[in-house]
């Protein structure tokens, strides 16, 4: 008999078929897992499969008295309370770097249509007021990439491999982080400096406790009124209200965002705004991050079932 | 009195502002110029100001006999006969290189958006639909950008660019140009070899005479059904009805288009398909840009009525 995985968020089933060849899944489909599966069932599940931000907590564990791993489908693990799992020695286990690139360039994906306006330019083709000559003051030219001051929260792998981009497009990159690194870039030892030096905001931080609402009303401020902000992060480190208000004033330019406070909900004032373009967390969904995510999954889940350590622990704070 | 220009083509009036200032503008409006000036005023004009890609032949030459200079804002000048000027001694200028960093950078923008399906996801978020958990089979994961070839045509100061950011996406750069240059990517002799290599085709090459229609159906379904065209040359460089059908029985997946065969027109079936994105020929677009090439423009321009060489002439093929 196949073992068994609880698979807890709401996953494709296009994302978690390779893991249905080797384990039997008991699939929630996002729903409360309780409310789909007997106690009896719960109680043998040993290994669950997540998203690492969907809330996972105390209650949530108790829930599941045998389990052993849970692993996280992706490099998030914010979710996951770490603390918990350690004192019942539930190991963790997520997909470091494994969505890196994928990840980052979405990052540039959204900036460079935030920037230039593409979503505006776009409409103003296939509206027909291109071929009218209607004038529109949303296309007037804007500022590009070379001497762009760049500012990366956050510089782990998809810091590095945004940074690395945007150098290749002649923009001036700086970055604040917990430390600072060996690397060609400026270094700004407060995320408030750096919102002051920068015109565009990545946001790659890491996301958890320490960074709920770190972008907020004073650093939108920083950024000015040609600023943007771009957040390929969670949805968390920013202030949706805060962030709300500053783009309808105009206390910054634009924002081109991946991820939200309340997913998959986004708030009508914000979805109405010509100057934030919006991809629905798709950051790691490409097909070759897809497939080395789920080798990072189907190696730590394989290990768990034979009682080893499992190959891609998350590291606790 | 100051010196006379003729504004042969269309122009925003903020472009040509810093013009206006130095000399003194007889603004077509891009109407033809005997319908807005006298043969009398016409007679008089030595210098005149075009957008490269607008039609500037021998006819249009004799309503103005002591036309002594062409000046093309922009690096394009493939609507002026430049047999015909060099017939007549008129001296014809431009703006080389000094938007290739916008363009590039609209390139990559472009194709980003597309391979991405950006607008598609943006239109997901507004519209609710991710909200809701609809499924849409437009948003499955595609391709990302390592590992993926980037078929780059045409090598000039905007290819070399494309290129370079290319590379910084981790992806391969495979090349065709009339000359193989000394740079770390693969040269293929021909565009049929780079099409059948490549996924995303990248039109950077000079438009003219020699590059009318050259990727025709035949180069599209080298391409094949996981592959993207980008123009951002300029729309003479693809047929563009063969474009229309390959994108519409999906023997390619997707274009990016910033340029077309009559601009600003556009055929309605071609902007009503979701698997492209367009801008309306902003390439150029950027602020440094713009004033980058009004820096050559004035150059050219003051050159001239000094009696002095043209400091940013084009070069005769």
């Amino acid at each position: 008999m196949a073992d068994k995985v609880l698979v807890y968020s709401r996953f494709p089933k296009s994302m978690i078929a390779r893991f249905a060849e080797r384990f039997e899944l008991l699939d929630t489909r996002g729903q409360p897992a309780q409310e789909v599966f007997s106690a009896d069932e719960l109680g043998s599940v040993r290994a669950l499969l997540t998203a690492g931000g969907s809330p996972l907590d105390t209650d949530a564990m108790d829930l599941f008295p045998k389990l052993g791993a849970i692993v996280c489908y992706g490099t998030g693990h914010d979710g996951v309370d770490l603390g918990a799992a350690a004192a019942r020695n539930i190991a963790v286990g997520h997909s470091p770097g494994a969505n890196a690139a994928s990840v980052a360039d979405i990052a540039m994906t959204l900036m460079l249509a935030t920037t230039r306006r593409l979503m505006v330019a776009d409409q103003y083709v296939r509206s027909g007021d291109w071929a009218t000559s209607k004038p529109s003051p949303m296309m007037r030219p804007q500022a590009g990439m070379p001497g762009r001051r760049i500012g990366v929260y956050g510089m782990g792998e998809i810091g590095r491999k945004i940074a690395a981009r945007c150098a290749a497009f002649e923009s001036e990159v700086g970055y604040f982080s917990r430390s600072k690194y060996d690397l060609p870039y400026q270094y700004f030892p407060t995320l408030e400096a750096l919102a002051d030096w920068c015109s565009v905001l990545m946001i790659a931080v890491r996301a958890g406790a320490a960074t709920q609402h770190v972008v907020n009303a004073d650093i939108l401020g920083r950024l000015g009124a040609d600023g943007y902000v771009v957040n390929i992060s969670r949805g968390s480190v920013i202030d949706q209200k805060a962030l709300l208000a500053a783009l309808i004033d105009k206390t910054i330019a634009g924002a081109g965002l991946d991820v939200f406070e309340k997913e998959p909900h986004t708030p009508d004032a914000l979805t109405a705004l010509s100057n934030v373009v919006f991809s629905p967390h798709i950051g790691g969904h490409t097909l070759e991050s897809q497939v080395a995510m789920q080798n990072c999954v189907l190696a730590n889940l394989t290990a768990f079932f034979e009682g080893k350590p499992l190959p891609y622990a998350v590291k606790s704070a």
